[in-house]
Formats: C-alpha cells, sequence, structure tokens
C-alpha cells in the first residue's frame, strides 16, 4: 500500500490523570500500529514521555512546530506538543480542572484539524466527566460538547463496538421509567439510519440490522406491552421500505445470542434503551469495547472503558479496547481518503 | 454414601411433542445420575422408551404399580406408568390438548407424591405453554398453576439459576412501562428474601445477594431516576438488618461482570425486570440454565429452555440443562432429608 493512501489519525491522550498516556504510549510503540497510519499526536511532550515511561516502551516521533502542513514523509508520527490554556502540574488519579481543560483543548485541536480535513480522523484516550465538567463544560457529555464545537445540527448518538458488532440506543441516559414516552416510529428509524449510514462509513455495503423489542419476549403479542406492535415493528418496516436491511423486533434476551461468539446474524444492533445493549456488550467483552460518537461529520473513536484512576500509573492497563478504537478510526479515516 | 440418604427425585418428561423425553432418557441413561438419587419416574412408558430411541440410549427400570410406598432397594429407577386422562396420539413437535393435559396431569401426581413426602423434589422436562392453555389451565404460567395445585399462599418467583450463580426478578411478564410503578421497598424486600430461604434450602449457609438498579448508572445520584435512591437502596439496607448478605444496588451493566467467569462477588442477584437478569444469563450460558420454581414448599426444577419443536425427535437436544436441573433438585432434595 502507497503510503500516500494511509488514513491519517489526529491523537490526544485524553485526562492526564488517568491511564490514556500509558494506553496511547503502548498503542504508537507497534511497529504495525505506526505502518496503518499517518499519525499526529496532538499532546503535552512531557505527558507523551510519561505515558511512554508509565508503560515501559518508547517509539520515536517528529515534534512540529506547526499544524498548517502536515509531512508525513519521513514515517513517524507527528507530536504536536500543546498544552492548551492550562497551567501548574496535572493530576493524578483524580479529577481536576486542569485534567478537563486540557482533555478539552486538546481535543478541540484535534477536531479543528480533521473538520478542516488535516486529518482523517480523531482517536482519544479515556476522559473523565467530573473533571470535564469541573473545566466547565456545560454539555451532559462530550459527543454534545463535540457537536457543538463543529456547529453540527443533525442527529447523533453513541454508538458501542465490540469486534464487528455495533450497537447504538434509541434512549440513551434517562430514567427507565421515561424510555417507554420517549420511543416513537421516527426516533426507532432515525436510530436505524444512523448506525446505517456509519457502518457505511466503515466499509460495510449492506449493513444488516438487528432491532430490539421493549417488553419481555417481546411483550408476547401484545399480552405485556404494545410497542413492538405500534412503534417498533411498523419502524423496521419503514426502514426496509428505505433500502436498509434491518430486522426485527426481537425480544432483547435472545437477539445478542445470534450475534455471540462466531455468530453474526446482524453486523448491528439498535436498542431501544441503554441497559438493553450495555449489559450485553459488556459481558461479551468488557475489555475490547469502543464507543464510536456516531452521527458527527468527522470520524471519533475512542476505548468504552474509562479513566480507571485505581491502575493509572501502574502500567497494567490493557491496550485491547484502544487498539480496536485505532482500528475502527483508521477503517472510518480510510473511507473519508 | 448409604443409598438411605439419597434425595428420593420425582422425574416427570414434560410435553411429549417436545425434546423432554428425549433429555429425560439421555439423563437417566447415565449411571452417574442414577447413583445420586433414587428416581419415581411418573410417565407413560410408551413415551419413556420413545424418548430412549431417540436419544439412542437406554436404562433399566422397575415398573410400579402404585405409589403408596417406594422402594428403592434394587437402585434401579422406579417408573409409574401414568397417562393421566388423557387419549388418543401426542402430538409431535406442536402444541396439543393432549400434550398439555398429559403434562398437568403427570406433573399433579408429581406434586402430590412430593406434598406428602413420599419424594423429595420434582424435576420436570420442558413444558409448552400454549400446550398447557390449550388444556385448560387458566393461570399465566405453570408456577401459578403449582402454587395452587399445592394450596399455597405465600410469595413465590421464578429463579433462573446458571452454574452455581442464582438470579430472581422483582417483576417478571409485566409491559417494561408498568415496571418502575410495581416496584416498592417491600417487594424488593420480600424478593431478597425469597432468595436468601431458597438458596439456604440449597445448602448455603450465607447467600451473598447481589441487588440491581433500576436506571442507566443506578441514575447517576439521582439525575436520571431515583429509584435506588428511594425504594433499592433502602430495602437492602433493610435486607442488611435483617441480617440477610445483601449488597447494592449496583448497575445493572455491570453487576454480572462480578458474578462472571471466575469471578463470584455473589450467590445470587436480584434484578427488577425480567430482561435485565435474562439478556445477562442467557448470554453467560443458554443451555445451562435451569428454572427453580423458588418460594414454593417443596423444590421443583425444570431446564430453561423450552420444548424446541424445531429439533424434537432429531436426537440432538443437548442435555446439560437438564442435568443441572437435576443437580439441583438433587441438593435442594437432599437438605429436605
Amino acid at each position: 500500500m502507497s503510503t500516500s493512501s494511509l488514513p491519517r489519525l489526529a491523537v490526544v491522550l485524553g485526562d492526564p490523570a488517568g491511564i490514556g498516556p500509558e494506553l496511547i504510549a503502548r498503542l504508537l510503540s507497534d511497529p504495525a500500529v505506526r505502518r496503518s497510519a499517518h499519525i499526529v499526536l496532538i499532546a503535552d511532550e512531557d505527558e507523551v514521555r510519561n505515558g511512554m515511561h508509565i508503560a515501559g516502551c518508547s517509539f520515536s516521533y517528529s515534534a512540529i512546530e506547526s499544524l498548517d502542513s502536515l509531512d508525513f514523509e519521513d514515517g513517524l508520527p507527528l507530536l504536536y506538543p500543546y498544552r492548551g490554556d492550562t497551567e501548574g502540574r496535572f493530576s493524578r488519579r483524580e479529577p481536576s480542572v486542569v485534567g478537563g481543560r486540557y482533555s478539552l483543548d486538546t481535543l478541540g485541536v484535534a477536531l479543528d484539524l480533521t473538520k478542516t480535513g488535516h486529518t482523517d480522523a480523531i482517536l482519544f484516550g479515556p476522559l473523565n466527566k467530573t473533571s470535564l465538567h469541573l473545566a466547565g463544560m456545560d454539555h451532559s457529555d462530550e459527543l454534545h460538547w463535540f457537536a457543538e464545537h463543529l456547529n453540527y445540527q443533525g442527529p447523533f448518538c453513541e454508538f458501542n463496538v465490540l469486534d464487528d458488532l455495533w450497537t447504538s440506543r434509541v434512549t440513551s441516559h434517562v430514567a427507565l421509567k421515561d424510555v417507554p414516552n420517549l420511543l416513537s416510529q421516527e426516533r426507532v428509524i432515525e436510530a436505524i439510519q444512523l448506525i446505517d449510514n456509519e457502518l457505511k462509513r466503515s466499509g460495510l455495503a449492506r449493513p444488516r440490522i438487528g432491532v430490539c423489542g421493549l417488553n419481555p419476549h417481546n411483550g408476547d403479542n401484545g399480552s405485556f406491552g404494545r410497542e413492538e406492535i405500534d412503534l417498533i415493528g411498523p419502524a423496521v418496516e419503514r426502514a426496509k421500505g428505505l433500502g436498509i436491511a434491518a430486522d426485527g423486533p426481537y425480544p432483547a434476551d435472545t437477539i445478542f445470542l445470534k450475534v455471540q461468539g462466531d455468530n453474526r446474524a446482524f453486523d448491528a444492533v439498535v436498542t431501544m434503551y441503554h441497559d438493553q445493549g450495555q449489559i450485553a456488550i459488556k459481558l461479551m467483552g468488557f475489555s475490547r469495547g469502543v464507543t464510536v460518537q456516531g452521527g458527527l461529520p468527522i470520524p471519533i473513536a475512542t476505548p468504552a472503558h474509562g479513566t480507571a484512576f485505581d491502575i493509572a500509573g501502574l502500567g497494567v492497563a490493557n491496550v485491547g479496547a484502544t487498539r480496536q478504537a485505532f482500528e475502527i478510526a483508521c477503517r472510518m479515516g480510510s473511507t473519508k481518503r
């Protein structure tokens, strides 16, 4: 493959108090990783070195002074030393204003770089929501902050990806009692379309999308709950009418058996509420899960786990999910090229 | 072990249209199974032989004419040939009045036999709800029919057991929108007590019981849902006050990681609604799951899977769950001895 066809990835460390720096160091110290993408690391240089020290590995990079034109000719990752508006020491293993501010500032540069076409996709290390809020982010999560930063008005939602299986949810961080009222044919169709588009962007020609019911046993033909009959079933049919390979609704307690292990009945599962998918995904592979910020105009991926303050700095953090996130960002970035 | 200390099990085939007869045949053809319990099979003799034929295995038994006094001295399973009030051929691979009637009649004998102390526990093969309803059972499920047959007025609920992990649910076959209104401190405590009692009956001195929250991330300190704060947390504390080793609430999407694989933080997990537990249990081992009819005065266990009409008669049904159900029935029956 000619190097010019490689995806260009903007990479940031996430919160320096957590395991992000050591994970990114471990990831980029793998020559195979460095060969499969052009990498621009936007990070405080001391933190990059600290990550290498914790992880017990290292990689060479070219420090650059400007992001205006990126030259990947020598094959090394580029490091744009950047610390944003923060001053003072970074906190370790705890939320802090400085950690949150640094996270947002470096992500902001990565977003701008990718929005302007200098890079194709973003990979970031784990963020800490408390740090982000301490730093003044007043959105419910980083996904909404990304959307505002990009001035993006369309629909978006978080996708949870495990190996080749993608999941999304029609409702997310809301009380369970509010879930039924938030469901509608339109919202179900929108969720199906969103993940269909994103999977196509990641390289699948015709994603097969399984859709969950809401009630136990799909409501048993209306005996306990009618959402399958009144909302979800019709939404699936309308999605099919739009040419999408949607299928369902299937009872939530058996649909994941169809995609477990070697089973691959679907490329994606659309769930109706948070725990429907999260119970399954976490059991199927907690350490490998990836979050994709779906619907946004640029591809963004991150490991699904958090900052893991309990093990940060020990050098024992599992790089599996970060590696999966890297590969997904590469795939999605490649289709933009 | 002297044979007189063995648990005495009443065994019925379940619906003859399904995989019950072949599963019971496969189970009882294992000498180790026959050595670990005194077995009274209450079944149509042709169906017993048909099950052996399908499964491609056999075992010897002593046919008996009366259940008044059971003599296990020769070590063979006893067969009480019984077909109940049904006549005509049994249907195959489909629901039928005859299959449902036969299921209920044989179960009725097993219940009476155990209630009167002639046997200690019941194991039954898969039932078909449509057959049961066709046969005139007007209860929502067999558990309610058992309770009425036993004239039992106390609390009861279905337990789902996977290997050594037990789960129960505060609400069951109800619409998801009705779940929050059905939860109360009293119902949560009752569910905790019920599974605590049942695990003690199965031989555990001090069962460790994990309790699920209702909302995503346990409601994130009341940000989306307050049931954890207002109902579930206080119920767990009250259960602790009663001397029960209860713990929680824990977010539903991570509690099962604590009991997955070699992890054994809890002996039981009490869930708030059907799919919370069923998504997890089915992913963790669909083919090994057992249903225990919990709370009833006599121990009753059955494989969690159904009649599997699609593979009935082919001799390929997996005996794993039936074997697990047998072992649980033995354990629970032993403590009655």
